[in-house]
């Protein structure tokens, strides 16, 4: 951890804080980049040959989005002065945060974490941007688990506000609260999780919504693209405002009860993985990233959705900027 | 229905058809104020004495909130002189369309639904607004339940592009094609169910995102303010460009199986009513309405959510104009 000795604004200065990356897929060059546009120095580790091909070019990539988006304030050649990437975990010893985001295996991370461990220095803490394994689970792979916590970013990672920080059994409140602090200076709205909630919040809810709307188009009573119309047109016209239980107040809360009794004994409740994710899964369908996915692409229609969301992306975030948590009436109950 | 001898687009010309509404509650109003938008002559009735006195003011404050918005060609006497509020039902009977927005209780809409049959034209279509029950179930309530339909706004109707149309087992699928073709009239993205099904899309889907968050509100692994800030800054960011299924395509299918896999059996199963929620509803408990819900509000500070609301509604309203479904990339898989 940095010196506690130093003031407030100096512990999470971010000039003063080298921050480790391990792994530079998608998301770890967009979350290289938000802390670069921080201000923090960046060691960029590529543990696959691939990454380290292929990462430099998607970091300069989403550089030269932001640039696009006016997010920058110098040249892309500053924010890339503050870069290394490398293959040699030894590269980390002078890091005082390590974000790992590897790919979502067990056993990939157990090493990943094993060769952080082996390197940084002793006070380094160290985040994963895991959503799918408890963080209690993959604190055991370090010698310090107190120093150990989830990092969980959105994608692209230098253009969503979104940032949930949990905490396993072992990690030290100190540890995550200091990662609050310098998250608001990423431009983050960070949420705190003290307890290790398997798939932490959105990503749970998100598993819920996965278990009804499957059992939905398997019965046949909904195509793809209603549900994704019906989301898009009416969950998209509150959520980035208000939330799921802010939108239940501003509603009226008088039906809901009759409703939820009615409704959730008519919910799905199966345990089994969809038929139609598991063959897009053994075909290695991919989505967007190889043209094949739930839905069907040519290379230049999923080329067209990358340029999409690339687009929708900064207007959503100019305006979610325009609603901070913190000025809006936020009083909590009792 | 309208006459099927006349050409495609005067079947559909706003102007040509009548539109009833029943109830001017917080939808019926602003259902009324997106039918005047679209050219609509309007007949509202006021089923409550209520309704009668506060009604027009809720039409008129709508108009205004459109007229601030630059959605309004003319002035707004101009919209309500195509407004007709009365408490007779007698007044539907030169109506083409009429919808039902009264409160979610079944003996009421059946009361109201009779009181519509024994006065419209027999050509008439009626459509119910309902979210909550069946189609199949209102359509018994009508003499000619193939011309009964759901259409299901989202809030504030004028200013969302949502409209889910709902087949009962009984509805005549012409209906259900001449209400979507005057939905686009109306400036929505429509999706026609040709399936009752409860809670429809996307409060079904929401009911299994409630399942789940009450459940981790209950065990106190999350907060109000965590679950609303992790659905805001997450789903927000990527919610109106994409839906649900487009958004896995984006993500990449590939680690989806095991997750679910894993996450499924953790999802609460529970058909109970969350004790929060009861209590909420036995102690009246409005929500944003009477300053009293899930979340503590003062007067001025539901007030200010209601504004926030208004202010928003405007902006995610004109983004999702730039990404209308017919725009982007939309090939079905097979």
């Amino acid at each position: 951890m940095p010196n506690r000795n130093q003031g407030m604004d100096e512990k999470v200065n971010p000039h003063n804080i080298k921050v480790g990356v391990v792994g530079i897929g998608l998301m770890g060059s967009s979350i290289i980049v938000a802390l670069l546009m921080a201000g923090h120095h960046v060691i960029a580790i590529a543990p696959l040959p691939d990454d380290k091909v292929l990462g430099p070019a998607r970091v300069k990539d989403d550089l030269t989005r932001c640039a696009q988006s006016g997010l920058l304030e110098g040249a892309i050649d500053h924010y890339l002065d503050r870069l290394t990437i490398a293959g040699d975990y030894g590269m980390l010893a002078s890091c005082s945060l390590v974000l790992e985001c590897v790919i979502e295996q067990l056993a990939i991370k157990e090493s990943v974490f094993k060769q952080i461990s082996a390197h940084v220095d002793t006070a380094a803490i160290i985040g994963s941007n895991t959503s799918a394994i408890p963080i209690s689970t993959l604190q055991q792979f370090v010698p310090d688990p107190g120093r150990f916590l989830g990092i969980h970013w959105a994608e692209p990672a230098y253009l969503t506000r979104f940032l949930e920080i949990t905490c396993g059994r072992q990690t030290d409140i100190t540890t995550a609260e200091w990662v609050m602090s310098l998250a608001h200076g990423w431009g983050k709205e960070p949420t705190l999780l003290r307890k290790d909630i398997r798939g932490f919040i959105t990503n749970r809810l998100m598993y819920a919504v996965y278990r009804e709307i499957f059992s939905l188009l398997e019965s046949g009573k909904a195509s793809l693209d209603d549900v994704d119309k019906a989301f898009r047109y009416d969950a998209g016209s509150w959520m980035t405002l208000m939330g799921i239980f802010r939108r239940m107040d501003y509603l009226g809360l008088q039906d809901y009860a009759d409703i939820l009794r009615t409704t959730f004994p008519q919910l799905s409740t199966t345990d089994e993985v969809p038929a139609v994710m598991q063959e897009m899964v053994d075909s290695n369908a991919r989505g967007v990233q190889n043209a094949r996915g739930l839905y069907a692409y040519t290379d230049e229609e999923a080329r067209q959705w990358e340029e999409a969301f690339a687009h929708f992306n900064r207007e959503i975030y100019h305006l979610s900027l325009q609603y901070p948590s913190h000025q809006l009436p936020s009083k909590k109950q009792g």
